[in-house]
């Protein structure tokens, strides 16, 4: 889990490849398309020749940060970007030098970055969503037409099929999925105000600048800065934990059925027990419950960092920082786990 | 704030016209129009004749139950459907009395009663949000134009205009208000769904029931029940947590402004201090932080209450219902206090 | 719940008698006692004589506050202190006049009427779970010889006695019930700081003055005043959590067994349903979970509520007087329907 | 932070130090302890001959895990526990190879261990809070002289003195230090429960061996499991959050004097801007603040944590791995924050 020591613990909630995406090579991969679209902007507005700016732009491609550097700074400054320009503007020469991040601040490169990860983690969620509905609607094929005691309230209610549970658990990954698009169009934004937000050291440049810059970087540009709106955040944190609530609850309803007994699940391959050689534990069920409360917890320190003073806050940004990567790893990870459940399902309700 | 003693902080976080609309009295004219409904439904369907389905209506509309006894068996049933739907029955004769309440369950009364709460919380808090960007841009056209000291990570930063401050305000709100259609597309359902939720009872009639239920209600019927499926609720959960957040950053902006002195801001009628008579502290401001803490730390709960249990979970739902009352009466009365706050604002700002 | 209209529910998670301890009758009561135990406290550190002081303290306990004025002032202050103390120093008069309320500030009050409100509090606690440990041990000693089927991980291990999961319910209780004293203490303590907590205006008389008011209000005086140090409260709130929690898992568990079928558990009175007459639901069971985890989740406020400005914050405080009773009513309700839980219990586990 | 690649963002929110007492090394030696230590127990109980355990012991002592292997079995396991113990069947030889693990189960390896790291880390808090209090009363001893504004409620009070301050931020830390004994009374638990936590397979000997082991581990023996009694760990978790809230409160008000200028504070070594190189932002404040409302916000999972089903709950055991050593991880990080914080101040309050 950290260079201190490697904890077994990890592979329970956390996401190697979704925490790819926030790693610093991604950050810093970030760092360097955002000064280079500025770079374009900037010479689109007439800042900067054409020429200039593509010469700024190739060595902004070539530059290699010194990440160590970077990380001790990010520290003491509380955000990497300082060091990273510092270090860009070592790096950089030429008669545009100076135009170097001009009109930009830290947190227009942060938010971007962010944005830009966030994308890349849909990207992967919603793959691995798409395989988990292929999944249950492969099981509602096989299993579906089986009977299964239908429970309200923790107490027998009437029969109805496996197919109908089933049905139960994946409306609202199916919605979920389809609130995708309208996801995407509420986080891809473009993050540029410049040091208090409001972009005035690029004054009437400032839309030449946003539109060139979003349209290089795939995003949109929502007219103004967002620095102290974190809805587009909040948006992406709130709708991780509504999909790690609905895995959640099929957890919870495999473990009870698994209680139950085989006439509602037979599983395959079950958690082993040290002290009773007999048992199979639905340790996967067990952990999609753990992780959607995991979830739901940090949701609440996300909707907390809201709370930003004035144009900026440290306190806030940062305490979203420490939260909102390990949401997206537990989504990651509760898909994974999921996929994993189903397909060790050997058989749902009982033979009509 | 009970009835065992009214306590001084419930004028602090609770707002009793919203509350209202969560009131026994609501709820019970909630399931009045749902059974009702539910009449016609079955009439169209043909299970009952127009004339026996207009002489129940009427009767179920002349309905006055005990209320206290439904309170009563409401803590014992964990639900208060079952006493009603028993007086109900007690109350109604003719032919069609055995068709009532038929192919419904007790959590489509209670859900459905939940949406059109929600509905109509929205509206009052539509208008308020209204007045609110009223006031603000009020106050821009008034104070705008003053220079303000932008400050960020608590820090001085440059000089901008109150205008930039008050839109970095406006701007969220406004957000949440455009955002409220969808929102009402999204929490303005039926519920319909029957003991378990697959309208087993009602068989090949559910569409035609469901149907002209949801017209008469003025709700969205999304083809099948939501039992299980709480993204209604959370996407209203979630948006009132935005909502309280982006009112809280405005208090603690005051509060802060009201902190570093009169070139940032002059409010009217602030707090007296029993040991200092000469203090005028921000205690609305603080109010509006304290909510939005209030709201993000509930909202949590809310994302645990996913976890239904297979059909129907009693824990999940009281969970629910003991925490979403409460947030809208929070966003309610954030939204008054945020009011008074902004028509306290003497002077924001410092006249160029 | 509210003035605006009494919702059913309130019966699920509000106690009237715990929430008496923190109306505004006992607020006012706990504010007369403090003023006058200050009065005793400048006599004996000869401020006042004691004849003058005698009269005063008869002033303040003949003093009916006007609660209504009180209450409509304490949103506007933030407190409702100041209000009371202006109407109390209209309401006396003589020689000693002037020296009421000296020394003391608003938190002063209002810290010391929270503790005795959760003094008050405690001592009810304590009582229902001794009443609750009896019922246990009364049902450990009827049907703890009972054979049951102990569960791990959602999967039958092996079986042991009834005795042994009803002693798994019942350590945790005795353990919180053991700590009560040390509760006690921790919370027991009297708020004396004066306007910004160094008692600047007692000088020399403040050990005098702090020593005599804590004997007579039956506290303790901790040295100094603790107003940002917010450890009492989160002591009880800690403590009312981890209670909640372990009638939680009561709960959980008769749940669960209810599921599981006769073997297991027999309850007498379950909840009706509105459609399915041959149920018999767990609401009660299901309850203490939804009040177990909503303790859980605004235990987070009062944590969040540590981070107070400086020397005074209302934000913090507000969000504390949010909380906290509701805590306390959520621990009360749990142990009352933990009770009635227990005594619907027909029969655990299976003779041998 | 992962394998997948490192974020800088771990270091202001993880602690190496603290890490390392949850790592695999350390788990791995935990277990190795239990093990021999219960050998020894089995021994003292003659179960095993004083010859054939001291073999025992030897063989379990020079077992080297594949580490590789059991954190993979872990996640399939829900527990490392089942392969650790696979292995160590299979390197151990001899007469009482039978006895190993008797009468244990994973869980009394995992709450254990759990334990032992806890007892470890708080060794490391312990020393880091002692240098914070020796570095306040040296700042007090500097600066204590100096006079300060009080502010409360976000308004300028009266004057107070520079050591008045200081000693609200040094009284809650000494006292949580103070409060350390009492802590590990309650942690430094002994788990043993055997299978479903009734010792059935020591039977009579169960009190002989765990007495036997408490000793050997230096640990507590309460005289029965406490497998689904969270409240040691619960009581760990409360007093870290209570320990981050008390450095977030100074990180809040160090922000707070930053923002009001240097006749409150002047710092050294504050946040680089990249876009305002003037400034001096007071981002290790910051952090202590993010790094508070961090464990305020998991806080709550750990209390939701409680509700374990029956006699194990994987679920619940799963949500306290994920939270607590991030918790502990929190407090080791926020302690050397609040260190570094304390060192950087040139000047506190204003020479009178």
């Amino acid at each position: 889990m950290t260079a201190g020591g490697q904890s077994w613990t990890a592979g329970l909630f956390r996401d190697h490849e979704i925490a790819e995406r926030f790693s610093d090579d991604a950050l810093f991969a970030s760092f360097s398309r955002f000064e280079r679209a500025l770079i374009s902007g900037l010479a689109k507005a007439g800042l900067i020749t054409r020429e200039d700016a593509e010469d700024l732009i190739d060595q902004i491609a070539d530059f290699e940060p010194d990440g160590a550097a970077i990380v001790e700074a990010g520290i003491r400054d509380g955000v990497p970007v300082p060091d990273y320009i510092r270090q860009l503007r070592a790096h950089v020469s030429g008669p545009a030098k100076g135009m170097l991040h001009h009109g930009a601040t830290s947190q227009d490169l942060m938010d971007t970055a962010t944005v830009e990860a966030l994308v890349s983690v849909n990207g992967i969620l919603g793959q691995r969503i798409e395989t988990l509905l292929g999944q249950l609607s492969g099981l509602s094929a096989r299993d579906g037409g089986n009977t299964l005691q239908a429970i309200t309230r923790m107490q027998p209610a009437i029969p109805f099929q496996a197919a109908d549970r089933i049905a139960s658990w994946r409306r609202p990954l199916q919605s979920l999925y389809d609130r995708m698009p309208a996801l995407s169009e509420k986080i891809g934004l473009l993050q540029l105000g410049g040091a208090v937000g409001d972009l005035q050291d690029l004054g009437d440049n400032a839309e030449t600048v946003a539109g060139i810059m979003s349209g290089e970087l795939g995003l949109r540009w929502p007219g103004q800065s967002w620095h102290t709106d974190r809805s587009p955040v909040l948006a992406q944190a709130n709708w991780l934990s509504e999909l790690t609530g609905a895995l959640g609850k099929i957890g919870q309803d495999v473990a009870l059925m698994a209680l139950r007994g085989h006439d509602d699940i037979q599983l395959v391959g079950g958690g082993a027990s040290s002290a009773m050689p007999h048992k199979q534990n639905p340790v996967t069920a067990e952990r999609l419950v753990a992780l959607a409360r995991y979830n739901a917890t940090l949701l609440a320190g996300m909707h907390h960092a809201q709370l930003h003073e004035m144009e900026r806050s440290g306190a806030a940004w940062m305490l979203e920082w420490m939260i909102l990567p390990q949401m997206c790893e537990t989504a990651g990870v509760s898909l994974t786990a999921a996929s994993a459940l189903i397909d060790s399902i050997k058989e749902m309700g009982k033979t009509a």
